[in-house]
């Protein structure tokens, strides 16, 4: 069964106000095991709603609309319903009682214009509003089912939970459950990473798998469709573990999980310290590093030297080294993250250097350009990657490459415990 | 002109990822005057797609395409742009040698699966893309002109800005303007700043006045439609200099502005030069001034200070100030900022210390409290705040917080120039 989520509202189509009703209905839909192939969102015009409806009830077999049930006269979606189906409006006596209770529990009259959102479409089934004024419309055209709820989303939100959802399971729609998991890897651009997995991206493949990019972090999403919990699950598996031996260390943490939940927690297993020495970063390594709750365990500081003076002063970085390779090179970076793993007496120290642009760069090392470097009791690594993107970009990109530096270097440590430290 | 966004991707419409990008394309439409008739979000499903920009075509004069140009199997843009318009697809040469240079520049071969983003329909004509490898589509359809753009927001607005509004403006289209006029707050809050502006937000008030809040930055919007830019604009003239003088130094910039641009600006107009210690921000006020380009020039760097050994080592703060009074303190937070400024040789120094959450914190100074401080030649001012939020909402907004003390001492200091420096 496929469902069409439907948006009404100026507001929405002039870009005024974000959707999160159409995200939200998404996800709920999918706990049931209902896909949704389309969301439309479209501006309070009777044609266009009456042509957004008619075009979802032919394409969709569940129609979940939200918004342009209020009482003012941009509100069309009774009037649109009644329209599509080719059935007059009548007046629904327990709406009327109910709008008017509403009202009467705030000690107000109820006006007259609201009176008009006790009108159903004929054989239409009402959805109680238990939050609002605004009844919900429950309908069958054609090859669809209708639900029409309001747009607030704390009146949305019950209507679903309380009305809609119960039908839509005593109906035994979906009849299944869609579970995803996403798997995160760090290290390869979007095609080298498809490349390693391309049987199980293609399309039609089950369960599907899909691929995104979101600031140099590529995701694969497994959504598995099955009638329990359990079945989906099992039909996930073997693909998770077959996508985990063929991108091996690449992939570094699952759902929301970011490089910098994964550091932390391994540098609590292993009661490892550490320090970072950021130029191009300008101390968003530290602050991701200190978003994770508990981090002061294990991370002592950082020093943010923006200049050469203050890289030779605060990290010891030779002047002489300064002037012969620049700022912007493996040596230095490497200096820098010795001299703070000093500084701080941790055990690790990671440092960053590079061009963020957009000024700056060399035809060297153009803008993009970043260096970073890993100091621990083994010695020092250090890496180069040059990067596309705005300045913003680069700076966020540099400091997930140094901290998936940390991250490397610790998967490679015996298990916790055995470290002691 | 009626307008149409279509949005691409199955991790939108499984309500993975919120769709943001259609509202940023519906108010830089709104602005040149082309109002957003319908929102359509589809699956990455060949015959979803098919039917969803075939619809588009015959009901809008523009559709505006995101997502779907990547180089994976489920990037399908390119194949259904073709058979809507019935046309074959061709590599295109310029394309191609793009895609490469843009790997050269990271000095990789390019892998043989981007190849198929040089594919364009015949008769369409390339949009460049200067932040990515992915060229967009420009091309006529029956009755309305297609734009098809990445996805990552990145790519979208710079390809929308640089190639597709300069395509729409030529050709005219549009007629009557829009103009948006916003202007960022700090330091009161949402409902405080509207008693300020209560006449001027009223409903039905011309030009519109909306009142919106992100992340402690409440912002107002000023919305003038008129037949010319300048009728707006004239409207708008006289609302804004009311808002400015009943807001006062609350308002610290306007449209995109950030308080780490206002900041960078003041400190360089003044030749002032800056230096930050920071405990419960680790290190993001620091990396907010180095996000704005030419930093450099007045940003010498930054303690991040996580431990009260580090406080002491590093900032010279008074061990014994540490154990009688705590590192959440105003003392501290003052003993820091004269620390960094000594220790940096620089004409300010801010400091942040506070409990980030979700542990610590005491009855007097709950989770949420900040104290910031600003040391310069004249002495040393300090503030303290209660936050209520997340972890990275509390981080958040005391970085705003700290860069604000410093926007407020920069803007009392006399005119630039006047003071040398």
């Amino acid at each position: 069964m496929k469902a069409e989520i439907l948006s009404i509202g100026s507001e929405i189509t002039s870009g005024q106000n974000l959707d999160t009703n159409g995200q939200w209905l998404s996800r709920r839909l999918a706990e049931i095991g209902i896909a949704v192939g389309f969301h439309t969102t479209v501006a309070d015009d009777l044609a266009d709603n009456v042509a957004v409806f008619r075009a979802a009830t032919e394409r969709a077999d569940l129609v979940l609309a939200t918004g342009g049930l209020g009482p003012t006269q941009d509100d069309l979606t009774r009037e649109v319903i009644a329209a599509v189906a080719g059935v007059p409006l009548v007046e629904d006596a327990d709406s009327l009682a109910h709008i008017r209770g509403m009202f009467a529990r705030r000690g107000r009259e109820m006006p007259e214009r609201n009176r008009v959102q006790a009108l159903l479409p004929v054989g239409a089934e009402v959805l109680f509003n238990a939050a609002g004024t605004a009844p919900g419309v429950w309908m069958r055209i054609g090859r669809s089912t209708i639900a029409a709820m309001p747009g607030v989303p704390s009146e949305m939100f019950r209507m679903f939970e309380e009305q809609v959802k119960p039908r839509l399971l005593r109906a035994g729609v979906g009849g299944g459950v869609v579970v995803q998991r996403k798997l995160n890897t760090f290290g390869l651009g979007e095609s080298a990473v498809e490349d390693k997995v391309a049987d199980l991206t293609r399309r039609g493949h089950v369960p599907e798998v899909g691929i995104t990019v979101s600031d140099a972090v590529v995701s694969l999403r497994i959504l598995a469709s099955a009638g329990s919990l359990a079945e989906a699950q099992a039909q996930i598996a073997p693909v998770e573990q077959a996508v985990r031996e063929r991108l091996g260390e690449l992939v570094f943490g699952a759902e929301d999980e970011e490089l910098q939940d994964v550091v932390v927690r391994e540098l609590k297993e292993r009661g490892v310290t550490l320090a970072s020495a950021e130029s191009i970063t300008g101390g968003l390594v530290a602050h991701r590093v200190c978003l994770v709750p508990g981090a002061s365990d294990v991370f002592r500081g950082a020093a943010v030297t923006y200049t050469d003076d203050v890289k030779a002063r605060e990290l010891g970085v030779p002047r002489e080294l300064l002037a012969r390779v620049g700022a912007v090179s493996e040596p230095v970076a490497r200096a820098m993250a010795e001299g703070v793993r000093a500084k701080f007496g941790t055990d690790l120290g990671v440092a960053t250097t590079g061009f963020a642009g957009p000024g700056g760069g060399t035809d060297a090392d153009p803008v993009g350009t970043a260096y970073v470097a890993l100091a621990h009791a083994g010695g020092t690594e250090a890496a180069r990657y040059g990067w596309l993107g705005t300045r913003a970009e680069v700076m966020s990109r540099t400091a997930k490459f140094a901290l998936n530096l940390v991250r490397l270097h610790l998967s490679r440590l015996p298990p916790a415990g055995v470290t002691g430290g």
